[in-house]
């Protein structure tokens, strides 16, 4: 089976052929053009395709499928994009636009879903049937794998682990409600808790490390302090790993899945932030005293978007 | 396909055979001992299986197989009950000892994920592959149906939605941590609140309808007092069905299942419940803008926990 994975990002599309082994054979990417009318947005996507097939080797005869992975929502059904800010997007027939360029079986899912398949095809989470993959950067995404399919709920509307309610009456949320877990477990969060720390402590390392310009601490300023010992920053960094933890427990009280896969910016902290929450997260699981999943960082970077979405049927 | 089905509950043994269209044909219970010795319980519950089974007009050999529900846990694998307080039992191994009486494949389930089968085969959710049951009682239980099947995790400890972080720094729980969901959302919370509530308001309705004795304020005390319109059990009863509405709406937000379904003692309640419910839960969820899970009143009530268990493969 060789497959086409597109990977829909902030700036530009990759475009990559995979093969049976789940490696990229050929990439290519064009960048995002959002003037223009999605019709044509949606050949210079064909046009990209047709353009990476040539270059594997392989004929277009011999693909069997092209996934794409958004960051927004789509209808299985019908293969409309319901929305995709980055590319402008509303409402767009995306399949039956598409198939007019290439006739293909064509597969459309939320971005974070892909990169779940992608890590539980080939990557850390290979060989496990369910996994949940969060992924920590601006906000918190999820994707959810049961019976080593994506599950996204019966509306698809599911996998929105950052919109569940993790503090009532808590801080204000992008998506109109109050305490939602990405206010407390996201890159922004750990943001937001280092400038107010900072603010309030202008002696501390950290608000050295940056010059007293409170805007340019960013979750790696957070991180790169607390790693250096800074006392204020390691506070703010052990609260940061207490609502990780707490998250992660809620997801497993819930679901329970094989494994638990994180992703995205934050993660890219590697053992400083994987080991206090293997420590931390237990004790807030119901049954502590069973065996209980393990958290694995991500391995397949940026490379998921492409190879889930190759993945996708 | 006749099967027996067995449910423990607080103070009895229910048992029964259904038949091809989920009824029971037959049922029999017998009293809980603790002060006995397993191995004699499970004699009295495989005699009362006979008993039951010879009443119904089948014969054992025409049972296929018996399933028990339990206020427990239990592992698949191995057919041990790790631990079900009700019965005084920690590991024991029940489908082993079982065997030794009435040679057929044993299953043996929590009970709220038997009650969530139940529906789903029988009840409310007949029809639909995924649904999520909410039991609302002493605690909050839940369990989960994906594809026609219970989801109970991958190590058996998830479906506990009623320890999922609602509440960061909340009230302590049970379980040892704090802010767990069914501190907010269950009778005992709805007893809480009514409790607290009437102390601070001596002259409240609620207050007198108990004759200023706290101790007498049950969930149902502050459902039956907001019926009935006293305006402080109908601000605490707004209270609760907020926070059973953000609780739905996390459900919805991550597992997005066909449908949800709402059991236990306060489900009692009705309409009363469920219409406010579903009025304000959509505003909790992300894409309340798409198609969203209806809100259901379990049917089944006491019969599920056999039903379900019959219903165990």
């Amino acid at each position: 089976m060789i497959r086409v994975g597109i990977d829909i990002g902030g700036t530009g599309i990759q475009v990559g052929v995979v093969n049976q082994q789940y490696h990229i054979v050929a990439e290519e990417s064009i960048v995002t053009n959002t003037s223009i009318p999605f019709e044509e947005q949606i050949v210079n996507i064909a046009d990209c395709v047709k353009s990476t097939v040539s270059n594997s080797g392989f004929s277009l005869d011999q693909i069997d499928s092209v996934g794409i992975g958004i960051p927004g929502m789509a209808s299985k059904k019908t293969g409309e994009i319901i929305n995709c800010t980055n590319m402008g997007w509303h409402h767009v027939p995306f399949r039956e636009e598409f198939i007019r360029h290439i006739s293909k079986p064509v597969y459309i899912e939320n971005d974070a879903n892909v990169a779940a398949l992608a890590e539980s095809v080939a990557g850390i989470s290979a060989g496990t049937s369910s996994s949940v993959f969060i992924t920590i950067g601006t906000g918190i995404g999820s994707g959810i794998i049961i019976n080593n399919r994506i599950w996204n709920g019966a509306h698809g509307i599911g996998g929105e682990l950052g919109h569940v309610i993790f503090d009532l009456n808590g801080i204000p949320c992008t998506c109109g409600n109050h305490g939602c877990l990405e206010r407390y477990c996201s890159a922004t969060a750990l943001i937001r808790m280092g400038r107010e720390a900072a603010s309030s402590n202008p002696n501390s390392g950290l608000m050295k490390s940056v010059n007293n310009d409170l805007s340019r601490i960013e979750a790696k300023t957070v991180i790169d302090c607390a790693k250096n010992g800074d006392p204020l920053a390691k506070s703010i960094f052990r609260t940061f790993i207490r609502y990780l933890s707490q998250a992660i427990a809620s997801v497993v009280n819930l679901i329970d899945p094989e494994v638990i896969v994180l992703g995205g910016g934050v993660s890219k902290a590697g053992d400083f932030l994987i080991k206090p929450i293997l420590e931390e997260y237990p004790q807030y699981v119901v049954f502590r005293d069973q065996e209980i999943p393990p958290v694995k960082l991500a391995v397949l970077g940026s490379k998921a978007g492409i190879i889930g979405a190759a993945m996708l049927n």
